[in-house]
């Protein structure tokens, strides 16, 4: 009876992939050591982190454990930052810090769609939600995801001998569909793609083109469990999945040149 | 001890979301009642179908159960497609298809990016990959994308009485970021978006703008055990995951006007 059990799951569950959200986590302070908070609350949950498991960070506990919080109240804008806080209808300070932290391609009503960290993405990523601050602290994307990424991978086996993959990610709009996704923005141990250029369909057709950019797609998968209100689940374990190891791929791999971009 | 074990699983695994590859689904012909197929592949796995599982569907099979596979013998290229073809250095017959199905934003080499059903995709989303035709046969995507989900979902429930969402997808590259990602191109019983407008973060702040494009995220979530070689793994469930229902709901909504388009 057991044996059948086991072949049954074995038959049913084979490559089936989790995606395993870790509940109840902390608060993320200035300083925290995130690669221990994770493996901490793992614990707490019963879920062992196990080889190849993909730990998948809402960036914005990153960017409080590094202490990219700033204090509108402390930023005086530029006349640059008046001038487009006049066109977007935002508040001149928020524009300071935006500009700062990239490059303004389109300016809305509410929303300047920038260029940073390698992605386009809405406010350069800077945003008011899941900070204490009453409405008047930001936080900013970290500086270096992948260099943030890697430490926390690090740091999840030095603390449980576990060689996990780690991505960072950021919700954001895109240009030709409503609503925001989940997008990779810092990345360990995995590499962005998955290649089917020479390999053959069922027909024996020879592809020529096709990559699939699976960070991404990992880090909307995970998205899907995360929630961005109060739930506070900013980790994701996306467990079962295939994926080759890379010690030095980067994000910057995903990065289109901007020399490439047939929309402007 | 069963009952430790049983709280175990009960703890770790509650609101864990599984996507779950359905193995061996065989070869769609025109005709074929793509609803049907789906149920006896799950059969054949040892695989329920639940209530609220979501069935994501790659278009492909949709295409072929639809008979929208052309024969580039066939046609005969017009004076523009032969234009093009010189630009774009494909083959004028395949240009000819493409520009019939969506309109042409921007030409490269090998690749024509067109807006057709909704998503601005490569080559009109037409392709010669999982069709049987040595390379002379392509699929287009299916005609009404939502109308198709529908059909299916509606023949599930009637062959199992289970009520689930469909979503029908398609590979797509993005304007700013390398490589292919899976999105929804045609949804049913499903609402598409997550909104968190009007939602309270954990310290309270007010959420204005964020909404999710859950069925982007979904569809993301499944290409990672889908493929796109001869695994034939066309159909994925995904498991677990608290949607809302939506009978009207379209991928229509998802599309971005194209008057809101901020990059041309």
């Amino acid at each position: 009876m057991l044996i059948l059990i086991f072949s049954y799951c074995f038959f049913t569950c084979v490559r089936k992939v989790e995606i395993i959200p870790i509940f109840d986590f902390p608060d993320v302070k200035h300083g925290d050591d995130v690669g221990l908070l994770i493996v901490e609350s793992c614990r707490r949950c019963g879920i062992d982190i196990l080889d190849n498991d993909i730990i998948v960070i809402a960036s914005k506990i990153i960017s409080k454990a590094e202490g990219l919080i700033i204090d509108l109240r402390d930023v005086k804008p530029s006349t640059q930052a008046y001038e487009i806080s006049k066109l977007c209808n935002l508040d001149p300070r928020l524009v300071e810090v935006i500009i700062r932290e990239g490059e303004v391609l389109k300016v809305k009503s509410g929303l300047l769609i920038t260029f940073t960290r390698g992605i386009v993405c809405g406010n350069s990523g800077v945003d008011f939600s899941n900070v204490d601050g009453s409405g008047v602290r930001v936080a900013l994307l970290p500086k270096n995801p992948d260099e943030s990424a890697r430490r926390v991978r690090f740091r999840i086996r030095e603390l449980t001998g576990r060689d996990v993959a780690v991505i960072i990610t950021d919700t954001c709009g895109r240009p030709f569909r409503r609503g925001a996704v989940n997008f990779a923005i810092g990345i360990s141990g995995i590499r962005p793609f998955r290649s089917y250029v020479g390999r053959r369909d069922r027909y024996g057709y020879e592809m020529t083109r096709t990559s699939i950019c699976i960070v991404d797609e990992i880090a909307a998968a995970a998205e899907l469990v995360m929630g961005q209100g109060d739930e506070g689940i900013p980790v994701v374990i996306v467990r079962g999945l295939e994926y080759e190891k890379c010690e030095e791929c980067s994000i910057n791999d995903v990065v289109m040149p901007r020399e490439d971009w047939l929309f402007r």
